[in-house]
């Protein structure tokens, strides 16, 4: 294969990305000064190095944000140790720090866990959960709060986590069902109208 | 204006038509049988007298379904007297009614209140829901479920309501808000993460 | 069936019209004052004493517009009458004379033939076409434009009247394939390509 | 900045990418194994030299296809020298070679012309253009095609060059503009249809 359509190959495994896309990514770097190009490939074979997954949470933290094994929202000793926001990926986590709504610890479960799946550790960190939740519980965790989409896969993973984390002894809560911003009652679905009358405050 | 512009400007009315669907329609008709037109014709004039609006909810209901003054949901028995739901028009209790999952009665507020309106009344029914909240209590009213679009216009509906009616002495209640059905936390706005969050259960 | 469901029943026949709007359609004509409804019950029933199919060109036409068999734009002398274009609908018709860029005759066929459809009489006006050609042929008509839709069910038609109308002697031409306003080569699929290669100038 | 946070930022400059696609490409990074990391981060610096830009057509092509100064298109004799397409890009090149509709030569300008435009060089390669005319008129060259998009500065760039290229004696043509595959007549523009007028055949 040429080098052109090599670049493009590998180009086009990243996520949400097509082969054409990935052609007009090659054609971009052609275009672009060798500063950039230079840049990018130092840091990618690199990125690795310079970035640790949390050893409590599992999230990718820069070791420019901290020279540990743990993360700063991890180290972060003003949050409360009363509960635990299990997500699925580091972008989920994301959204829930930009909301400013969450002062616990969380976790990062890595992925989802396909309804029927019978091998859950090959899809989520089980056994690091455990473990974690043993450690925060001697350090007063209450509540372990599933945050997962709200969507099949979502709710699968939910249920299952609940009955495997039943033995812990927490309280295990799930986000709350209903009107997101901007929804109209009238193009609701059953569901969504039936949690918003259960939820309603 | 001729006969195909003129038809086609009084069918532009209809909500979510534009000047092209309506031609549409136009020539539509054109090429309907008599019957259909026939049928479509008489029922538009007579609507009205077939179709009362219900003297306690505000809903329409056709008079093949109930013969007096109020409509067959404000008849039945069997609902619950604890709880009357206000939603702003006859589709938004149709969505209702589909889910299932509310058994008490409703009242039809006929509109919403845009933000910054002076005159209520012109709006929505506030002296009409006034007279049925005193009638309800006494027949053992005991919640207020404010049911209304999540967007700016619903949300400053449901403000003033709550201040309007906070001298019934009753609960008042809004729609629980969180994550509606197939939301992906990820790509979800701060306040339904905080929502979510708040209500989680 | 009561008369709400009636009605919406009946206004989903309309094209492009779901239950749902159909329902939105009826609570809209509840609201609606008296005039309107009366206005648009009086016209339905009218519409088609008030409207006449042209009898060269059969594309609808108020009889306000014209008094006699004839429409506005086959009566109109100043068009070219070398040349003659059909098309499959009212709205195709009208689409081009908003166009300004023809100045002959139109036919309109009242539908389109489907792939493989045996019996074309009963999609398209096929009789009225032979004759209505004889006649213009008299009157100096050298070329039949076949404008149709650049689509499968267009594409078939056209091959069905090229064939049909060949004894005629006529020159028949179809509109010009090529790149429309707005087009981008890169996102054009090869047939596109191919035709705007083809038809340079 | 953080190792995350910079990588992202890099990967944002690609076209048609995001800040939250970015950073998901981060993770994705993370969770690659070696082996692609450092084939991607090998190519992406050596992209340059293992790719050249065509001195007779300027397109890029891998050395792997051609060890000399032209692309595989320059060196193919069995094409025609009678006629050479100009493309804005190599993506509209890659385009039109998959229609398989053209067997001339090409010309990538390397840009568009913006409308108003003061300096052409700036944006499109006007001088090599003329070199390279120079040399295929005596190899035999008749027409250039301006095979550009058909949108403002498509039009623009096109009218531009036309004016410039013609003391060139050669023959200059257009894509030719009509119904691109898939349009339907009633929802095309009057430049649309008009062009599909005059070009009918």
């Amino acid at each position: 294969m040429n080098a052109i359509d090599k670049l493009a190959e590998l180009l086009k495994e990243l996520p949400g990305v097509g082969p054409r896309q990935a052609k007009r990514f090659v054609y971009f770097l052609l275009m672009k000064n060798e500063n950039y190009l230079r840049e990018l490939s130092d840091l990618i074979p690199e990125i690795k190095k310079r970035v640790s997954s949390c050893q409590n949470c599992f999230r990718y933290f820069s070791k420019d944000e901290s020279n540990g094994s743990l993360c700063k929202t991890c180290l972060d000793k003003n949050r409360s140790t009363k509960s635990l926001m299990i997500v699925s990926r580091d972008t989920d986590y994301e959204a829930v720090e930009k909301s400013n709504s969450f002062d616990g610890y969380y976790f990062v479960l890595g992925g989802i866990l396909p309804v029927l799946e019978q091998d859950p550790q090959k899809f989520i960190r089980l056994n690091e959960l455990r473990k974690v939740i043993e450690e925060r519980k001697i350090a007063g965790l209450e509540e372990i709060i599933l945050a997962l989409n709200a969507n099949p896969d979502g709710d699968f993973t939910a249920d299952f986590l609940k009955k495997e984390l039943s033995n812990t002894g927490l309280k295990i809560t799930t986000l709350g069902r209903g009107l997101s911003t901007g929804t109209e009652l009238e193009y609701s679905d059953k569901d969504t109208i039936g949690n918003a009358l259960k939820n309603r405050n």
